[in-house]
Order: C-alpha cells, then sequence, then structure tokens
C-alpha cells in the first residue's frame, strides 16, 4: 500500500512543506515523551468551562439539535451575538447581514485571507505574533511586512509602528488586542488613528479580538467601536471565553458584501458550523458576565503572581501583560537561544512555547501560559527557577 | 456602516460569485416562507441519532473534554475508525499515518481538491452527481469533465464512461457510491478496472463512501478494498452514518504523504475537529451494528414505499436506488422544466430538491429524501400525487 513512486504522487505538486507544520505540533511530538511533564505551552485555558452552559449544550444534545444549521448560523445564535457586542463592547451590528459563525476563530481568519490577500498584496503582521498567519499568507502569495510591539515597553502595541507601515501597497492589517503572546493591547486613539489612516489608503484590517474578554488594565478596545465596517473584520471566538476550543465555534463580523463572500466559499470547506454549540450558546451568552468576570480576575492574579515570580530571578525579565493569557519573558540574559531555551525548560519539565516562534522580536523569550491552576503555576514556576540555575 | 463604496471594498476581487451559493441555501429562502411545508429536500437522515452515543457525548462534555485535540484527531478515534473499517469493510489502514479527522467530510474533500487540483488539471465528476464540487474545482482552476451514470438503467454507475473518459490529462476522478443524488453504486469489478487505469495513468481517485451504510443490494464495496492506497484517497464521514451532521466530524483515509500534506493545511482553516465527538465516537463506534442494521432496513423499507407510490402515478419514473437516501425520480412526463416542478410541489407543500442541481442529466427530475418517519413520507407523498394532478 505504501509504493512512495507512484506515477499519481509524482504528479502531485506538494501545497505545504511539510516543515510548516506548527511548531506546536513538533514540541508536542517532544512533549509525548515526557509523562510528568507541567504544560504551559497550550494556547487554551485549562480552567473549566462554565457548568451551565455545559449542561444547555447536553439538553441540546438530548432534544436533537445534532443536524446541519444553515451557513452562516443559527438565528438564534447570530441574535445572542449582536445582543453580546452591544452588552460587551457597546456596538451595534445586524445580525442577519453582519455575523457569520464559524469553526473557530480559525476558519473566520481563513476566509478573511482568502478573500483579501492575493499574489503580491501585502499584509502587515504584529512583532511578535500568532505564527500561524505567516503560512496562511504565504500560500496565498502574499509579501508578508511586520510592525515591531514596543519590546522595551512591555511590547505595548505602538500605533505609529503600524501608521508608518501603511502604504497604497499594503492590502490588510492584522491587530491582535490583546496579543498573543504578549497580552499587549492597543488604545482607543491609537486604533481611531490606524483605522483613519487604513481607511484613507483602502486597506482592510482584521482585528483578532479572541482575548477580549481577558482585559486587566481598562476597559476592551474593540474595532467595531469605531465607524469602519467598511473596511474591518473582527474576528472572535467562544473558545478561548469560555474555554471549550473543542467545540470549534468563533464568529466574524463584518460588512454584508464580505460576510457574503465568506459564507459562500464557507459552504465549500466547512457547509456549516457546530450545531450544538450554536443553540447551547444562544440561549447562555447573555447570562454569561459572572462567570466571564470570575475567570477574568483568576486570570489577573495568576498574571500578578507569574510576573512577580519570573521577575525575581536573577537575569529574566517580564513585563506585565495588559491582558491575555500569556506572559511573554525575556531569558535572554540566561540563554540566549530560545530552543536551547525550551529544551532546558522541558528536561526541567515544564513546557513553553519558544518565543521565536512568534516572529523576530521574540528570539531569548518564551510564552508562559497562565490561565490555569495557580499551584500548578507555583510548581512550574519552581521548576523553571531550578532549570534556569543549573 | 454601509458605505458601499468605500476605497478597501473597491480593492477586493470577489472570490465566489453569489449566485455561486448553493442552490440549496436559496430553496431554504423560499422554503422559509412556507410554516406548514413536509421538507424531504434536506442532504441528512431525519431520524434520530443513537441514545448511546448521545450519552457518550453528554458524559465527555461533562468530563471536560472541551478542549483542542491534536489537528489528526485523538489517537482514541483514529484508532477506532481503523476497527471500523476492518470490520465493516475488511480493509487494514494505519490509524497514526492513514486517517485524518476532519470538519465533516466536507474539509476532507476540499482538503484533498486543494492538493491535487491546480490551474488545468482535469476533474472527471459524475453527472447527475452532488452539485458542491464544481465550485471546488473552479475556484482552484480545474477543468470539469462529466461522465454520465446510466440513465436508462437505474442510473447505475457504468465503470466504461469512466474508463472512457479517463486519459493523461485526467488528474483526479471523483467517485460517490452510494451515490447522492441517485444511490447507484459501483460494482467490485467496475471499481477494480478503475483503479487499475486510473494507476496507470497517473490519476488520483477520490471514493467519497459518507453513505457506506445505506446499500440494500449486496454489500458496500469500498475504494480501499484494493491494493491502490497511493492514489486513493477515501472520504467519510460520521454525519450521515449516525445522523449527527451537526457535529462536523468525518474522516480521510490516503497516503501518510497525502495525510501529511492536508494535516498541514488542516492547521490554517480549522486546527483540529470537533473534540467531544471524537471522545463520543472514540468508545460508540466498535458497537454501532445494531443502530446501523435498523437505521438501515429502515431506509429500505421507506424507498420501497417511495419507489412504489412514486411509479403509481401515471408519467412518473422513479428506479430503485441500490443504496443512499435518496430517490430521484423523473418527473419530465408531467412537467420538463424542474424548476417549475420544485415551485409545484413546492405551492402542494412539499420540498424536494430539483434534479438539475445535480448535473445536465438531471433535467426534469427530483431528489427525494427518505431517510426520515414513513407517515411523514406518506403525507409528502399524498401531497406530490395532489401537486401534479393540479
Amino acid at each position: 500500500m505504501m509504493n512512495e513512486k507512484s506515477k499519481a504522487l509524482g504528479r502531485v505538486t506538494p501545497m505545504v512543506q511539510e516543515s510548516e507544520s506548527s511548531p506546536i505540533r513538533r514540541m508536542m511530538k517532544m512533549m509525548e515523551e515526557r509523562s510528568d511533564l507541567l504544560n504551559l505551552s497550550a494556547g487554551e485555558a485549562a480552567f473549566d468551562a462554565p457548568d451551565t452552559l455545559i449542561e444547555a449544550a447536553v439538553s441540546a444534545m438530548r432534544e436533537g439539535r445534532n443536524r446541519y444549521t444553515s451557513t452562516n448560523g443559527t438565528p438564534g445564535i447570530r441574535n445572542a451575538v449582536a445582543s453580546f457586542l452591544k452588552a460587551e463592547m457597546g456596538v451595534s451590528v445586524d445580525p442577519d447581514e453582519n455575523v457569520l459563525m464559524t469553526v473557530g476563530g480559525m476558519e473566520a481568519i481563513f476566509l478573511a485571507f482568502r478573500l483579501l490577500v492575493g499574489a503580491g498584496d501585502e499584509v502587515l503582521l504584529p512583532d511578535p505574533g500568532w505564527g500561524i498567519l505567516r503560512p496562511i499568507t504565504d500560500r496565498l502569495g502574499g509579501t508578508l511586512r511586520f510592525y515591531p510591539l514596543k519590546k522595551g515597553d512591555a511590547w505595548t502595541i505602538d500605533p505609529q509602528a503600524i501608521l508608518d507601515n501603511i502604504s497604497d501597497t499594503t492590502k490588510l492589517v492584522v491587530i491582535n488586542t490583546p496579543s498573543n503572546p504578549t497580552g499587549a493591547t492597543l488604545s482607543r486613539e491609537g486604533y481611531a488613528a490606524v483605522l483613519e489612516k487604513a481607511r484613507e489608503h483602502g486597506v482592510f484590517v482584521l482585528s483578532d479580538e479572541v482575548y477580549h474578554n481577558y482585559v486587566y488594565e481598562g476597559g476592551h478596545v474593540s474595532a467595531l467601536q469605531f465607524d469602519h465596517l467598511d473596511h474591518v473584520i473582527m474576528v472572535n471566538s467562544f473558545s478561548k471565553t469560555f474555554a471549550v476550543t473543542g467545540w470549534r465555534l468563533g464568529y466574524a463580523v463584518a460588512h454584508p458584501w464580505v460576510i457574503r463572500q465568506m459564507s459562500v466559499f464557507k459552504e465549500t470547506i466547512s457547509l456549516c458550523s457546530f450545531s450544538i454549540g450554536q443553540w447551547a450558546l444562544a440561549g447562555y451568552l447573555a447570562g454569561s458576565r459572572p462567570y466571564l468576570d470570575r475567570v477574568r480576575e483568576l486570570c489577573r492574579g495568576n498574571m500578578e503572581r507569574v510576573v512577580e515570580r519570573l521577575n525575581a530571578i536573577p537575569g529574566v525579565r517580564c513585563p506585565k501583560p495588559v491582558g491575555g493569557f500569556y506572559a511573554f519573558a525575556d531569558f535572554s540574559g540566561i540563554e540566549p537561544s530560545d530552543e536551547a531555551l525550551f529544551r532546558r525548560f522541558l528536561d526541567g519539565g515544564v513546557a513553553l512555547v519558544p518565543g521565536g516562534f512568534f516572529g523576530s522580536q521574540g528570539a531569548g523569550h518564551a510564552r508562559i501560559m497562565f490561565a490555569t491552576d495557580r499551584a500548578l503555576i507555583d510548581r512550574a514556576l519552581d521548576r523553571m527557577e531550578a532549570a534556569l540555575a543549573s
């Protein structure tokens, strides 16, 4: 069965290089060999999903809501998303025209890139930033350009760095606020300035706000809070918000034409999104604030603990994240190679993501997920201290 | 917010024509205006999912299996799929190398087409056949070519018609057995001949077997039963098999290199598939035969009823499907336009899919889904009789 040299295989042009496979996947291979590992490398929270939501999903399953929904999503979930955005962010969107339910935030991002990026189109990404946007751009023939987050200043998303990089050749700018991996946010004034210049140059802004609940200073600033929906695509997800990453349910908010384009294409990749999650969240979303407050405060306490303990280690520098799930700490004073750093921590029994995976500015850094149990964080920090001292 | 003429929107090339939107979606719009409709147009069974499976999913949810899985799927579900294929089809596949869990069969098909079809590549599809493969091919720049099913002979999938169309310019042949919309199957001898010629010419075969449980004469013939995995991609889905289309969980079986290519690309469209479904089905699959037997026999009875009643209507001809969920009947003796036929049935209170949606040979036909309640089928047939007499 494994005839590597079949004529048919010989005629196929690879669509990916296997080396493009997510670094997380390669890390997981290494991690699988270690049973006692404390894993702070995941891109998801480790706390529990809300009981009420799980029970709503259980009821939906038993009531037989296991069938296809429409491609855009059920009217119930789209209405609930519109109400949620009104309550959480004070914005008004039309549930029928502006909202598309997607297979996690990932499908929303894929569809947006597929629509907006063609051969030679310039895409402006943050450095450091989530690594997966780079192969997506490459596969569409787009040209990558990076705007630096402010390394010396807690990785703030500097609007000037974005403005300086926007030109007539820019097609798409990605803003991730709060940011993965740094937790940095873009200020209200900064976002206003970016959107104005983007509009002038005919540039789309993809605003990845999947960590919107996890903001520790000031409130969340959404791209939807400015009157720019004609060139903004906001991506969000229930995965991060409610710790149900395995449900694969997110959404895009955009101009009606953009939503229709994404929806018709979505028919040919996923047909529709997970039905049970739509039914359950449609009823749950409006009452989700107490849960959201609780997990944000849990994360705030964890964040302060991680930052305090890391900064107490000589040679380590960890700026305080304004939002998100992650601390992004500088270990270059001890170990300048982040691959060597990853191995050193792994040998010490802790899995983190090497900073270089997030871009050139990440070298010598590591991403530490703190949306988990406080005791586990303390045990991991004990191990990290020992690994760094060894 | 709705400035249609923004500079940014003006720079975007549409990735789809809105008219490409699934005909089913346009029909659903028309159908929404009718509250008393009997709907036999769905592409899914209307009977219940297995209770045991639902309760396994409930347990998985409550146990917190709501997190990301690996992109290929959990080891548990891939092992269960391998065992299921051994028990059901007598084939041996490596769960680590040959199996990729996908967002329904749809994502598997999208990934396979994305890998195999480039500009100018010729794709050979059945006529009639599932409509969505045409826009997928178009968007990849492929060239469409059709092989006719045998209209005069219960729509049999004629191997000779496929063989006659395979040449050095062919890149991919799609076999859908049992077929949507006709229920026709490809014989064992026929499949062997097709695979031999395909291998000679370096042609990949995508075998869409999502209706594999629903075969009423002889057993299911799978592309995996021949020693051809170096140029075969088998697509299957739990959606149709267990009436959980809303779970979006399917799988591809292929050569290890093909699976790796599809998996790395999948990272950028869905990251992973629905976690709960993987956990629940991993435990359920091995004991699913009694359910599968029961629903197949239910469908057999429904199929015989539909065929009998339709053929009793003067001017209507309905060949007996060998498999699948659908009868594909010829109404051209009464109404040659299938759009007019669709409207006539809709006015009479029954929703069916016009045959033209499945290709040129479908004109004057309609697809009737029979995987539902017997009483509902009888009521729908009463209405169809009245509509045809009016």
